[in-house]
């Protein structure tokens, strides 16, 4: 029996799923939060069990060695050879990694180089490689890019107006990001369509805490929202996503608190976005919330967000000239009703209908109706399914 | 016999166009270029003739004090009391101005007061106010707005994703430009599509070195390209338009050459755009000549400036659910039909026809098949009879 661990590390955690492939089975799943801090919280999830335990996890190689004793502990596996692969979630792939990669120390040094185009996920993504291949060196360890997905855009698309160089000698370009959901959700749409995913266009919106939106023609992304970092693109929980760059050197100069362009960015990435019009929240639930009793600024929150969202798909249209299908999905995509709604409203012009009822239903997949000239699904992702996936076909 | 001038003041340069009102026939027009440098250029046009002139004009009290001379000494005028109206293109007019204005010293203050918004522009605009004031002083003086059509914007397209305080009190927002080509383009494919105004949803596109798109829905701009600043929105000439911001930090961490966040905004607006892409040109003839030749940076130029502008237009179709017509206006808008087809190529979905024929027909007014969905006007903008229609409504 081969199991295949999906990892997601970030600085500071360490989500991991276990599957029984090629079953595609999930065995047990959990995460490590606060590695390094005091109090670090550890939860496994199996059999339909919850065990979770508060104590000092110092690095990420002892939150691995400690998830190793877990499985056998708790007899989730008997011997830790039944894990022959290991997928690992890489944020940055730059344009050297097109598709998902078995890591050889070259590719763990390529990794660590590519720091420079994602400074808060890229070191944290090696550090959960290398504790990895240091307790488990025998299982088939994959990287699996955010960007992969994205690769396949025409230049026309991910370059930036600005001067060559910055774009030959600095890489400044359009990444995109979430390229495995986008991937997932549009191959999954592909299906339900009843046609060949080549020949599909399908608008996917991940729509989370960080959210971006993809133009995917015959299965590969052409266009997407996200930019050089995820700070481009549309309205977020905390981001402001893109803007006329002359704000910067205006608030430079006008607000004493912001000092330097790392400081205006800061501001940008962490208090901007639903948190900054609504000042409740980045969370779209209180966002509801604030908008069912009247507040003002909630209330524009909201409507800055679906105006955003629904003026990428607009753009996407027009870019496949069409679609087939419009895909949300990621938390807020899949579970808010109201946020899909206000997107969709005012759209009938192009034979886009959301079928209220089964937008208001949980679980409900396809979502406009019948006679919409372009379908809506809510189609969870499955990130991790990816990556498994992607290990299983890399094994040795 | 009622005479007004449109005016346009820039820092070294006075454009002015003289009007019989209310035949709105134009009489005169000409320039002043190179003001406050050495060898002025004068150039005067009238009754088929033109004249130029090289000489000093040291500020622009004297330019127009020479103008005024002129009108006389060419028989344009007998008497300069027949000037009963002046008005004046005002770039930036904030939140204050939502209309054209009657220039009292208070407004002028105001004007001058709006200068952090439009730092370029209205110190020059005020400057020819002020000439005109101290030499005209019985002419009604109007202001114009660059900014006014677009102050009907709803919030939710106004407004950036920031912390509201750079709002309240730093006025950061959306004010949009090229207002007045914007209103009479869109009002002048009303009267073409036959239908009143108030039932019109046309898309507007002023695309000069500058360019920006507009959304008008009823007469009225609920949505526009461009920014904070003319930076915002599309690809121009030498402009980036929009991007993620966090190429600012980026940029001027890796580049020695970017000092300040006010250097990379410099290259964004000077370098950048057909300019930084191309390597040729920031004009679209130049760019489309290499394209001939099969220059591969003016091709990838091109179809990132065509790109940029059909998704505007895919964006304004999902805001105003639909369009009545597209308008295309401004030099490179009315010119460049190579543009036009590029922009509009594979948009049949959408029902947007291009006729090949007419669309290279020059002064072809309805450039899209008797069928698309969507009516394409190229329509010649006239900024300064739009500025003398607003004097005139104000004469006391």
């Amino acid at each position: 029996m081969s199991k295949t661990l999906s990892v997601n590390a970030g600085s500071s955690s360490l989500k991991w799923q276990l599957y029984e492939m090629p079953e595609e089975k999930v065995i047990a799943k959990g995460m490590f939060e606060r590695i390094g801090l005091k109090d670090s919280i550890v939860t496994v999830k199996f059999d339909g069990k919850k065990e979770e335990q508060i104590f000092d996890v110092p690095n990420h190689v002892e939150a691995v060695e400690r998830l190793l004793e877990d499985f056998k502990r708790l007899h989730i596996l008997s011997d830790l050879t039944e894990i022959t692969g290991v997928g690992h979630r890489v944020v940055a792939g730059g344009e050297l990694f097109k598709t998902s990669t078995l890591i050889t120390p070259e590719v763990l040094e390529e990794i660590k180089a590519l720091s420079n185009l994602a400074p808060l996920h890229n070191p944290a993504n090696a550090q959960g490689i290398e504790a990895f291949m240091k307790l488990l060196p025998d299982a088939t360890a994959v990287a699996v890019f955010d960007t992969a997905f994205h690769t396949t855009m025409p230049e026309k698309a991910f370059r930036y107006p600005l001067p060559n160089k910055y774009y030959d000698e600095f890489q400044v370009r359009k990444y995109g990001a979430h390229g495995t959901s986008h991937m997932y959700v549009s191959q999954e749409a592909a299906k339900l369509l009843g046609k060949p995913l080549e020949a599909t266009k399908i608008i996917t919106c991940h729509i989370g805490n960080g959210a971006s939106i993809t133009a995917v023609a015959g299965g590969k992304s052409i266009d997407t929202s996200m930019g050089f970092t995820p700070l481009g693109g549309i309205m977020m929980g905390t981001r402001s996503g893109e803007l006329d760059p002359s704000v910067f050197p205006y608030l430079m100069a006008n607000d004493p608190t912001l000092k330097t362009a790392q400081d205006v960015v800061d501001m940008m990435n962490q208090k901007s976005g639903l948190t900054g019009i609504s000042e409740i929240s980045s969370d779209m639930r209180d966002i509801r919330d604030g908008r069912a009793n009247g507040n003002k600024k909630a209330i524009l929150a909201f409507e800055m967000y679906c105006d955003r969202i629904k003026k990428y798909i607009g753009q996407y249209l027009a870019v496949m000239n069409g679609a087939d299908a419009i895909v949300f999905t990621a938390g807020i995509g899949e579970n808010a009703e109201y946020m899909r709604a206000g997107v969709l409203e005012g759209l009938s012009w192009f034979g886009i209908e959301l079928d209220q009822e089964k937008n208001n239903t949980p679980g409900a997949i396809e979502i406009s109706t019948q006679n919409s000239r372009v379908k809506v699904f809510v189609i969870p992702t499955d990130e991790e399914l990816v990556i498994a996936r992607d290990v299983e076909a890399l094994k040795k």
